[in-house]
């Protein structure tokens, strides 16, 4: 874990992404039967430079033997730990428009521990219908199930207009964390950590980058 | 738009998601029929420093009225001919699965002037199909409809195991920009622009925050 808060100012939110990244190809080489591999091998994997990927993973105490570089299930398993996805978080989910659906079954979710355990809406025709197996909440009783549900996580997929309403009774029931892909800039309490998630963005920095004959970087993935 | 490849070289992937935020926040002061901001109201909107919003917008050139601050619509279009959103894009999205059902009738694109033209897929209940007015094309036929429709920009939403191979065919097709929405790092060549979206890492980046206590940033929206 983390050691000390000078550590932890350092940690940028690239770094994060990256180790995200690290974690995805650690978790092929162990399916690959891998037993080690180096920081040279992890970066040219990944398109990074090997002292990148060295000063990334020194955040976080040294793992490495000089020579045999990193154990694949051993430095899997220490990321896993450092990014919080050893353990199963409980997400709740609001709104079932065509995004909200789709989540609802995206299968890298569940593989990274976060299990969606409440959907919420507030049309009555999705109100008690059974979606994927999760019996969809009225909206109207989202503070009182959330907190029953001891639900961590909140994914936001409502429209932006009632995106603010929303996100209040979510702070209120004690929430600490949300994703939100609503097109709006949220307003959150300063212990509540909030991201925000929109497609078109993307699309975005492409036009840009087109636009402009701006250089490629590949900073996330 | 950008005056020299010096000046290019200091434009940071933040920077250009700062200006999609701002172009949201005037086409919301446009339709509150505001006149003019300043850097400072513009700065409070969206929780950032008057010093970082005038950083950014100095990069274009001088916009701005000492005294009067920004006109709304004129501030507006500049921006929205940086990020290159004054024109239409043509747009093939290849994979109708859970995400890539739902990125079809994401408002966000077409408000934005991204366009879906087409639609692939190579399940056989599907091509032939009409999906949201669109009839849903035969992958087999990628790289010559592609060309055909001056497709100028691709969203990527099959499995991971194939996404390498669709990819190679896109670029194949002379298609110099893609979003990708598979978890896997995918190779091409220099002159492509490829951005990444996993929804799974901005979970990880929460669980990242709780777990290590990690101060909120909201860098990303």
């Amino acid at each position: 874990m983390v050691e000390s808060s000078e550590e932890k100012k350092r940690i940028s939110e690239s770094t994060i992404h990256r180790l995200s990244i690290y974690y995805r190809a650690l978790s092929l080489l162990e399916k690959e039967k891998h037993e080690t591999i180096s920081s040279k091998e992890l970066a040219k994997r990944e398109k990074l430079t090997p002292a990148q990927v060295r000063k990334d993973l020194s955040f976080f105490g040294s793992f490495g033997t000089r020579g045999l570089g990193y154990n694949v299930v051993e430095l899997k398993q220490k990321i896993a730990g450092i990014l919080g996805i050893n353990r199963q978080w409980r997400v709740a989910l609001i709104g079932l428009g065509n995004i909200g659906s789709a989540l609802v079954s995206y299968k890298e979710f569940v593989r990274q521990g976060f299990n969606i355990m409440k959907l919420f809406d507030n049309d009555q025709r999705k109100i008690g219908s059974n979606h994927k197996g999760i019996i969809v909440s009225d909206i109207k009783n989202l503070e009182s199930e959330l907190k029953e549900a001891n639900i961590e996580i909140v994914i936001i997929a409502v429209p932006a207009t009632v995106a603010q309403y929303i996100v209040d009774n979510v702070v209120e029931a004690g929430v600490k964390a949300i994703l939100n892909f609503a097109p709006i800039n949220l307003r959150v309490p300063p212990d509540v950590y909030l991201r925000n998630e929109n497609m078109s963005m993307e699309l975005e920095y492409l036009s840009f980058a087109m636009v402009n004959n701006h250089t490629p970087k590949r900073v996330k993935i």
